[in-house]
């Protein structure tokens, strides 16, 4: 499992650094960043995996999350993946919602997406493996959150692999694609039109199918302009009541969509996820 | 004294703000960011100027800077300006250090340069009149500080001006312009070649010629490429040694000219300005 160093920088002590290798999974290059606390030699650390939203690659998060702070300081080693496949070869779609930029964390069935559009598994099982094999990583203590589209990811993720993820939480995320237009336009064309086959890929129809985490943490800009269409975060909230998982879902007043809103709680969710990854 | 706002997000309990106005300094409109913390009605706070490097305008620092959470735990309003005229009637040159996003700070004499390129009166005047009539700014109370080209213009603004500035600080500053290929570029560009000119803009020459401040802090990484050739920290640690300038300058090891180093340190620029900030 090689990978390749496109630059290092020492900040907070740690080191950020991108990376870059070819993925079986997406069959093209895939570039995704990492930060690693100072540690002693031979010491191995929890990971926060970071799901990025529409058009975003590795680079958002890294530049404008303020996540190296609290991860220098509970040592947490932060990993941000892309959003899709990139390259000449990969199919794309015009809009920002759809193709590049979009891959909504499924591995699509449609041609001709498939080929290429597997970021479920590319996320899943391709990156963990090369993350455990190229960093001082503990794959015992791993948490996940996300933005927007990378919180559906995390959500999801998490919901079909509860084992995995000590800690959950996501920033302003899309929690029904069932229920809204991102996902009305971006699964029939990665999935097909059968609805059934979306439910695993939706974190409200997951729980409704019997999914469980013990608890999660959501915060929400009440003034995010995406909120009452696309991420329709009261259907999260009403199936996590029913099934009884503890939600801690908190609406922000006045906070919108962008890293302004992410960055002012990246704190509290890595000291969250810190204190679920603690040994 | 007009000024359009062009974004305003919600930010750790405060306000980041991109504003534009006309100059008349420059003769153009400049975009400034201003940071301004949740505070009572009526209530006033010191303002740290920040000033940029290279390249860059008021979003790098913005977006990458860090400062947010420091300002709101203080409560000082953060301000940011470009760091050279923009638009296209504007004069340029092709490189990246000479023109556009290179203003230096100076007040221009050599054409074409000379009616837009006039950024020290600009930050030192028109700007912070701007400032004081449209935020709740406590103008008896400010601090400076900047990055590279912008830790120049931090200093020599500083020390032209002690009386008005409790706190100066710079990350990685061109501490000679006198004594580098980008002041040896730049300065006869703007200033002409009678270097006896140029020293009001060289912090070194200018605690040479008698100008005084209490104290300072400097960090500079030790893995900047720049740092031998373009930045010379020694010389400015010479100056403040020979002059009794109590001068704080701190070698960071490891550390590189990047925002991932000036993000690290903005924790401790921003309390050290706040504890000479105080009421």
């Amino acid at each position: 499992m090689t990978m390749e160093t496109l630059s290092e920088n020492k900040s907070y002590n740690g080191t950020q650094g991108v990376y870059k290798h070819t993925s079986s999974e997406t069959g093209t290059e895939m570039t995704f960043a990492v930060y690693v606390p100072d540690h002693p030699e031979g010491f191995t650390m929890p990971v926060l995996w970071y799901l990025s939203g529409l058009t975003c690659t590795h680079a958002n998060v890294m530049e404008k999350g303020e996540y190296r702070r609290y991860c220098a300081k509970h040592g947490i080693i932060f990993v941000a993946p892309d959003t899709s496949p990139r390259g000449d070869n990969v199919p794309d779609d015009e809009a920002f919602d759809f193709g590049k930029g979009a891959g909504f964390y499924v591995d699509a069935t449609q041609e001709p997406w498939a080929k290429n559009y597997r970021m479920r598994s590319y996320v899943e099982k391709e990156l963990p493996e090369l993350i455990a094999a190229n960093f001082p990583a503990d794959m015992e203590r791993q948490g996940i959150t996300g933005h927007s589209m990378g919180g559906h990811g995390a959500l999801t993720i998490a919901l079909r692999n509860p084992e995995r993820f000590r800690s959950v939480s996501a920033f302003a995320p899309i929690v029904s694609p069932l229920n809204c237009p991102w996902g009305d336009k971006g699964l029939p064309g990665y999935l097909g039109d059968d609805k059934a086959l979306w439910r695993e890929y939706d974190a409200v129809a997951l729980i409704e199918d019997g999914a469980r985490l013990p608890e999660l943490l959501v915060d929400q800009g009440t003034a995010d302009n995406f909120l009452e269409e696309q991420l329709r975060t009261p259907l999260l909230a009403q199936a996590c009541d029913k099934a009884g998982i503890d939600a801690t879902i908190r609406m922000q007043d006045g906070y919108d969509h962008s890293y302004y809103f992410i960055s002012t709680f990246m704190g509290d969710h890595i000291a969250w996820a810190a204190e679920r990854l603690k040994k």
